[in-house]
Formats: structure tokens, C-alpha cells, sequence
């Protein structure tokens, strides 16, 4: 759990958008893998770094997403780091399972190969497993 | 060189915002290091595929960003990926030298480390040298 000072520090230091957001990149710390990109406002920020859990902000819904909460698929926060410009954030997590509501390990699966258009991870849990009941 | 009619079919699929502009990130093929988020719109991304080099969209010039066209730090662009909601890029790149204006290999120095604000990368080129004339 970061100290209240320091988070006040941070949130001081950062530039966010006009709707009062900054976009957070999540990478696994052991591998390297980019799971996702989604966005922080400030509570959020907070509340990822007083639970040492990631917590975004969904613009769909215009609340706090506790990554997991539904689905169990949480991350742990290891370490907040923040780019030259203060206006994007790059979190070291351990995530539980899989990032991507569609089951994959990452929300990256979609490239172009060979001049195609290809899906490049697979499924690695049902989405229905994932967000039953 | 991706095909012209792929292009017009990636750009199709992607998710722009009210700007035209999609995030995209770069991330070094080998090591996995997360060099650097910046912005795209539809010409630097028809760009960044015809000459397998990354080119960006400055929004603070309105125009397109050759990277390295400065600084000699060019990324050459080795797969290009999207995520689930079509609205974020991920690009695997070979970063010549290095990425950021501060001389630094990746944008993302800043760190909370111990409960302090830190920095966490050292500087690898002069930017004095990056940018001589």
C-alpha cells in the first residue's frame, strides 16, 4: 500500500485528458506480455495503489472497474510507472488467468500475417466460464 | 509492404476516436520492453504499412511524426496487432538506438519505488546529440 502523500504527489504530477483520464497500459512483469490498454481517472489511481490491485475506470459504464471483480481474472499490482510526457501510465501486474473478456491471455490478438487479416492467441478459458451466472 | 486493399480493410475494422486518432503502442519484438504510446490516425497508419516504419500523428504539430526522421532513432515495424475493442494498437517494433526524447530506451522512467517518486532508467544517448542542429 503506496502512502497518501505519495499518491497525492503522483496524481499532482500527471496530466490527464479533458475528461479528467490517462490511458494505463498493463503488462505481465515476468514475461513482458501486453495484456491490455483501458484508462485511470484519479480515484481509480488511488484505489490500485492503496490495494496493490488494478482498478480503471470503464467510460461504458462511467464507474470503477475492479479488474476481476466479475470474472476473477484480477491483477496484482507490482509496479506504477509513468512516461516522459505524464500523460500514460504503464502498470507491472500479475494477472490471475486471462486479461481478455474473450477468454485469451491478451486483448492483442488481433495482427496481420502473411498480408491477412488473423487471429494470433487462443482461447484459453471459456468466456462463458468466465462470467457465469 | 502490406497490401494496399488489407490496409483499406485494417482501417476499416479499427475504432478511431472523435479525433481520428487511435492509440497505439510500441513494444520492442525481442525483449518486451514497453518503449513508448503515441498516436495514429488513418495516413500514418497506411504509412507506417507501406514502409514497414513506424509513423505517428503528433497531435501537439497536427502532422505526421516519421520517427527517427529527427534523431536518427527509427522503428522499424516488424507486426502490427489490435486488441478486442478495436481501439488500441500494439506494435512489435526493432527501435533503433532509442526511444525517447530524454535519450532514455524507453519513455516509461518514472517509477514509485520504496514509496518515493523515482526514476528508473538511465540515460543512454545525449539528447543534445539526438537533436545536434
Amino acid at each position: 500500500m503506496t502512502d497518501k502523500k505519495i499518491i497525492e504527489q503522483l496524481i499532482n504530477t500527471l496530466t490527464f485528458d479533458r475528461n479528467g483520464l490517462i490511458p494505463a497500459i498493463a503488462q505481465q512483469y515476468n514475461t513482458g506480455e501486453v495484456l491490455m490498454m483501458a484508462w485511470m481517472n484519479k480515484e481509480s489511481i488511488s484505489n490500485t495503489l492503496m490495494e496493490n490491485r488494478v482498478v480503471y475506470w470503464s467510460r461504458s459504464r462511467q464507474s470503477l472497474w475492479r479488474k476481476g471483480d466479475t470474472s476473477g481474472q484480477i491483477q496484482k499490482l507490482l509496479e506504477f510507472r509513468w512516461d516522459c510526457d505524464t500523460d500514460t501510465l504503464l502498470l507491472q501486474v500479475d494477472q490471475t488467468g486471462v486479461a481478455c473478456h474473450t477468454g485469451r491471455r491478451t486483448c492483442f490478438f488481433n495482427a496481420i500475417k502473411d498480408d491477412k487479416i488473423a487471429v494470433i492467441s487462443d482461447i484459453k478459458i471459456d468466456p462463458d466460464i468466465l462470467y457465469k451466472q
